[in-house]
C-alpha cells in the first residue's frame, strides 16, 4: 500500500510471539493458573514456566496484532504500532505481520528486555490459558504514536492490555488525543476480566468519555460494571458508548447502541480446536464491516465468521483467506488443511 | 533418565528450527526451487527468501532430531548431539527436544552465526520444499562427540546432511569410530537426493564399510546407485549393508537384508497435510522396533505408523502419543485436535 494512503484501521498493542503448548487441568492447578485468563509474569517466571511446558510451536500473536492481521486478510487497509526487540522473536513478529499485508514500522528496541512472549497452554477442552512476559513491548511510548498514521486511519483500535505497562498507557492516551484531533474514531477491547479488574475505574471513564466502539466478552463487561450477569451489564452499558459489541462464545454476540440491541448468532464451527484469538478475530471482522460502511448486524456476522475460522485451528492468526470465507466461497484449502 | 543408563538410540545431526509457510508452485519456480528437495542457502539468501514467504509458524526440526523426538514418543531411551547458538531459536530447539524426553547436552555456541533454520514451503499438494541455512550447526565438530554417549547407545544414528559442513563430517567419522570401538551399530539416512549427489562416492563407501542400518527413499537410493529405477537400486544394494529400509511414500517400504526382501504396506492416512518429516518418523519407528528386538517387518510397520501421524499435520515433530498409536489405542486427542 502507498505510504500516506487512507487506512481503515490502525491497531496499537503489545507486540507478542505466542508459544503454544498443550497442558491438562492438573498442570494448570500445579502452576497456580486460572483457566481461560491471561496472567502477567516476569522474566524469571516465564523461564520457569517454559521449562515445564511440553514441546511448543511459535506463532506471532498479540491480541491487537491478531485483529489487525485478521482485518488485512479480510481486505481492510491496516497498520500496526507495537514494540519488539531486535532478536529472533522480534524478527519473527515483524516478518509475520508485514507478510500479512500490514503496514508496520515501529522501531525495534536495540537493548533491554527481549521480545514479549505469551505462553499459551491449550487444554483438551480447547480453552487457552495464557501467561505473558511483556519484555520489550513495555518500551512502547508516546513517541511511537505517529499522529499522521492516526490521522490516516478511520478507526484507531487499542487493546486494554496496553494499560498494564505505564509508558504504553501514555502512548494509548496520545493515540486517543491524536484521533480526536483528527476527527477519527477510537475503538477499545477490554482484553481480559483480570485486566478490567486491574484498571476498572479508568476503563469506566475511558468507555464513557473517549471510546466510540467497545469490544468485550461476557466476563469482561460483567467485570467492568460489577454486574450480576450479562443482562445487567448490558443495561449499564447502554447510552454510555456509541457502539458496543459483547461476544458470547457459541451464543454469538450482542451489539448495543443508544437506540438498539442486536443479537447475532455465532457462525457454525465443525470442531473447536483452540479458542485463542476468538475475540481478536471477532473484532477484526466487526471493524472490517464497520469501516466498509456495513450495517451493525452484518459487522457482527463477519466478526463471527472470522472468529469461527480462528478457533478451528491452533494459533490466533488466520490461516484461511477470510475475505473468501466471508464471500461464501470456499478458500483454496480448508483451514484444517492449511495448518 | 539416569545419566549413564543404556540408550536405545543416539542421534547426531544439524540442529535446526523449521519456519513453515505456505507457497504455490509459481512461487517455487520464481525462486528457482525444486519441489520436494532441500537446498542449502547462505545467510543472505535465507534473509531474502524469508522476506518473500508468507506468515510462518516456527517449530523445532532437523531431520535426525525429528527422528529422535519420535523415538522418544514411542518410548525409546534416546539422546541427541547437535549444535545451536545461544539465541531465541537455539532456546526453542533446546526446550523442545528436552521436553520431548531426549537427553541433550551439546554446548550452545556463544558467538558466530545464529541457530540453523530451515524455510519449509508447503504447497497445496502437501509436498514440502526446504531451504536450509546451517548457521551455528556447522560448528559441530569431533570434540562434541562424547564417546561415552556413543558407547551407551545400541545404535548411533547419523543424517547424511552432516556430510555438508566439513567439521560435522569429522564429527560423523568420530562417532562411527567410537561406535565400532564399542561394538555398537551405526545407522545412516541418506537425507536427500541432492545430498546423495553431492557426496555419492563417499556415501557408497560408507554404506559398504561402516553402516549397519541404512534409510533411504526411492529417489535417494536411485541416486546412490545411479540406477534407472528403484528395483535396480535395490538389486545393487543387496549384500552391501546388513539392513536397508527403502521408503516409498504411499506404497509403503521395502526392507532389504542379505537374505530377504520384505515389502511392508503403508499405514492408512485420512488426509495428507504436510509430508515434512515422513522419512524422519519412519526411521524413528523402525529404530524403536529394532532396538526393542522386533522382527524387521514389524519395525517397518511401526515406522509406517509414525510416518502416517507426522504427515497428517503440519510440522515434523509428533503431536500424538506415538506409543499409544502403535499399541492401537486412540491417543488422548487425535492429531487434528492437538495442532
Amino acid at each position: 500500500m502507498a505510504e500516506g494512503a487512507p487506512l481503515d484501521v490502525l491497531g496499537i498493542g503489545n507486540a507478542i510471539v505466542d508459544v503454544l503448548s498443550h497442558a491438562d487441568d492438573d498442570f494448570l492447578s500445579a502452576e497456580g493458573l486460572v483457566k481461560g485468563t491471561m496472567a502477567l509474569i516476569d522474566a524469571d517466571a516465564a523461564d520457569h514456566l517454559y521449562s515445564r511446558v511440553g514441546p511448543a510451536v511459535e506463532v506471532s500473536g498479540g491480541s491487537c496484532a491478531n485483529t489487525i492481521a485478521g482485518a488485512a486478510s479480510l481486505g481492510s487497509a491496516v497498520a500496526y504500532i507495537g514494540r519488539v526487540r531486535d532478536d529472533d522473536l522480534g524478527r519473527i513478529f515483524t516478518h509475520d505481520i508485514r507478510a500479512a499485508g500490514v503496514e508496520y514500522a515501529t522501531a525495534a528496541a536495540s537493548s533491554g528486555p527481549g521480545t514479549a512472549r505469551c505462553l499459551v497452554m491449550v487444554t483438551p477442552d480447547a480453552q487457552r490459558t495464557m501467561c505473558t512476559y511483556l519484555g520489550a513491548s513495555v518500551g512502547l511510548g508516546p513517541a511511537d504514536i505517529d499522529p499522521d498514521l492516526v490521522r490516516r486511519a478511520a478507526v484507531t483500535y487499542l487493546e486494554g492490555y496496553l494499560w498494564d505497562p505505564p509508558e504504553a498507557k501514555e502512548a494509548f492516551r496520545a493515540a486517543i488525543a491524536a484521533a480526536k484531533a483528527a476527527g477519527r474514531r477510537v475503538a477499545l477491547t477490554l482484553s481480559d476480566p483480570f485486566c478490567v479488574e486491574r484498571h476498572r475505574g479508568e476503563f469506566l471513564s475511558l468507555v464513557e468519555n473517549d471510546i466510540d466502539i467497545l469490544f468485550a466478552n461476557e466476563d469482561e463487561i460483567v467485570a467492568l460494571y460489577g454486574a450480576e450477569g450479562v443482562e445487567e451489564a448490558v443495561g449499564a452499558l447502554r447510552g454510555r458508548c456509541p457502539i458496543a459489541a459483547v461476544t458470547r462464545s457459541e451464543k454469538g454476540s450482542i451489539v448495543v447502541t443508544d437506540g438498539a440491541v442486536h443479537e447475532v448468532p455465532a457462525a457454525r464451527v465443525e470442531r473447536v480446536v483452540d479458542t485463542t484469538g476468538a475475540g481478536d478475530l471477532y473484532a477484526a471482522g466487526f471493524l472490517h464491516g464497520l469501516t466498509a460502511g456495513l450495517p451493525l448486524p452484518e459487522c457482527a456476522r463477519i466478526g463471527g465468521i472470522a472468529a469461527a475460522e480462528i478457533i478451528a485451528h491452533v494459533g490466533a492468526r488466520p490461516e484461511a483467506d477470510l475475505a473468501a470465507l466471508v464471500a461464501g466461497a470456499r478458500p483454496a484449502g480448508s483451514s484444517a488443511a492449511r495448518w
